[in-house]
């Protein structure tokens, strides 16, 4: 199903009363994942022309838009819930934007705003006071509805399928862009729209845990990570699993159990409640305790939605607790500098009774050709 | 030939020189076309981590980067004239930064630079001060050298070859999205790595400038603007033409003869000193002496590099004069609302003598079927 005008004005009303509650005179969003979250406007380019929703308690929602891009803007989904307010070049847009704020207030701002808006809104009206949305409002995407889990597990059961269809493809004598390239086509042939990122990490790029695939030959022997998604109506996939080119030898094979062990514990730790940091504390607990903590050197896992990465974030320092609806990935890893990596990914909501997977694939070190 | 890690040491020289020169005491940039063009690093993905690069006069070049992708980083071709500083998850990184930054200095930051760091780095340092890189040091990146103009020259060659290649498809009978699909394909097939916009505007889309591509089926008789570009080897190209399928009616014919006036007279406008404001008065001044002025409802033009949209642009107020080796788009249009639409654009680089352009397919109004 389609989101409606009622779905973004609702969105949009929740936006306000978060801000309320958080002590904020308001919520200003740029163009980016909050813009089309709250509006369904997604303009084809982000550029330095100033689009920008205003939200107010007790104002009508306004939205304001270059006067070329205005027509694009009022064909959004959430068009019909917002008061539009056009700027032509040459005119000042940061001085059409302060007339709606209030001297001294303090707004939260989308995290993805350029600096150069902030700048302009901070100089156009000196004194008012602006916070990252990701840090004064951090869960308003967060839990998500059944509308939305809906869209995260269509996109999930999307990644795992392309799994399933990687793991025939030869991957030995090929490069590891010969293989990424195929897992992109994978993504959308089971209906992705965009593909993010599809990282094929083999041998010793398997330890740095951002490559993302290079021209380096797989061989017979390699430990491949694979860490792939993007988006599906709009909602994000994110899985990662680890594969060996031929039988793996025993250390990798002793390494993939520690962090099969460890994805398993922090699932397992999922119920409403938990704080985030503990997710986290869970799998690093299981990989310290095997001698390999200095090897995971990143926080477990990331909220995912109309973003890759969001709030809520499983790291040390988070307190926030684990409320139903909330989406993240669990992904923790081990990378052996110069030698391989691995790492397992799954999405989990969080449900009344505990964790619930949306990536379902076999956590075993697969073998491929 | 490739940009060497002497070509981005130099630039980032310039930067900090330009900002000396403009009472900065140094600039940050962070992911972006200012840090590719820098630093020639392109992370694969913006995501919240804070990546930094930090200029100061008399120090090295430093890039605040997160763990996981210092790496990648590393492997950036200016990265032999960076000194890397990394932070891991679940640290501050605005107190990485912080200590690098003088207390109460002023400080050029890069447009596009998320707002969510511009915060961090104002709460972490309260009493510095910060400026849009565009604003502060516009001509920054604006002055191309020999290498930079022969990547735009490649760029533009490749786009009029689309073009020539776009007038032989079918028009009539087929969706908008159809044709901007072919042009997508048409912009890689002759070299681009990334397809920016395709604009098929036919009929009364045409009129709406910004409008990208759309269900409507292009029918005998409309006007169809095509507006396309993307980068090749990490330059811009965008050049715009308006067809028709079959004979133009006698309005269209006019109209068309108009802009084709404008952007001619504004091309012979183009020397060095010349403010860039009167590059759009000309353009301007002939589509208003013809009756139009209403429907031109945009600035005349932007300047173009490792970016489609970068100063200069030719808009009113803008008093930059041209130097040799800028390079700017002239676009003026007509915009008939629930008609058509006409543009013409030619990406021009400036020389000791006048205007050059990049985009040379012809100006007249091609028929198509």
């Amino acid at each position: 199903m389609q989101f409606t005008a009622d779905d973004y004005a609702h969105r949009m009303q929740r936006a306000v009363e978060s801000a309320t509650a958080a002590g904020l005179a308001g919520v200003l969003v740029g163009i980016g994942p909050d813009l089309a979250w709250l509006t369904g406007y997604k303009p084809t380019a982000v550029t330095e022309r100033l689009t920008l929703l205003v939200l107010i308690p007790g104002q009508p929602p306004r939205l304001v838009v270059p006067a070329l891009e205005r027509p694009d803007a009022a064909a959004a989904p959430g068009a019909p819930a917002l008061e539009m307010l056009d700027w032509y070049d040459a005119a000042d847009p940061y001085h059409v934007v302060a007339p709606l704020l209030r001297p001294g207030g303090r707004y939260g701002i989308s995290d993805s705003t350029w600096a150069m808006h902030l700048i302009g809104l901070q100089e156009a009206l000196p004194g008012t006071g602006y916070h990252a949305l990701s840090v004064c409002q951090p869960m308003l995407r967060a839990i998500k509805d059944q509308h939305e889990l809906a869209r995260l597990a269509a996109a999930g059961a999307a990644a795992d399928a392309a799994y399933g269809e990687i793991l025939g493809v030869r991957f030995a004598g090929r490069r590891e862009t010969e293989v990424a390239a195929d897992l992109a086509a994978l993504l959308r042939k089971f209906g992705h729209e965009q593909v993010d990122f599809t990282v094929v990490g083999s041998g010793p790029n398997g330890a740095n845990p951002h490559h993302e695939a290079g021209d380096r030959e797989i061989r017979p022997g390699d430990a491949v990570v694979l860490d792939f998604g993007g988006l599906l109506d709009g909602y994000g996939s994110d899985t990662t699993r680890t594969v060996t080119v031929g039988e793996p030898d025993d250390e990798v094979g002793e390494v993939h159990a520690i962090v099969r062990r460890a994805q398993q514990a922090a699932f397992e730790a999922v119920k409403p409640g938990v704080p985030c940091e503990e997710i986290d504390w869970v799998a690093r607990q299981v990989i310290r305790d095997a001698g390999y903590g200095e090897y995971f050197i990143h926080r477990t896992g990331h909220g995912i939605g109309v973003t890759t990465h969001e709030p809520p974030y499983m790291v040390a320092g988070e307190k926030q607790p684990l409320v139903p609806g909330m989406c993240f990935s669990i992904e923790p890893g081990i990378y052996l500098p110069g030698r391989f990596g691995v790492r397992i990914e799954d999405i989990v909501t969080v449900t009344p009774d505990g964790g619930h997977r949306l990536n379902n694939t076999d956590h075993g070190l697969a073998v491929v050709s």
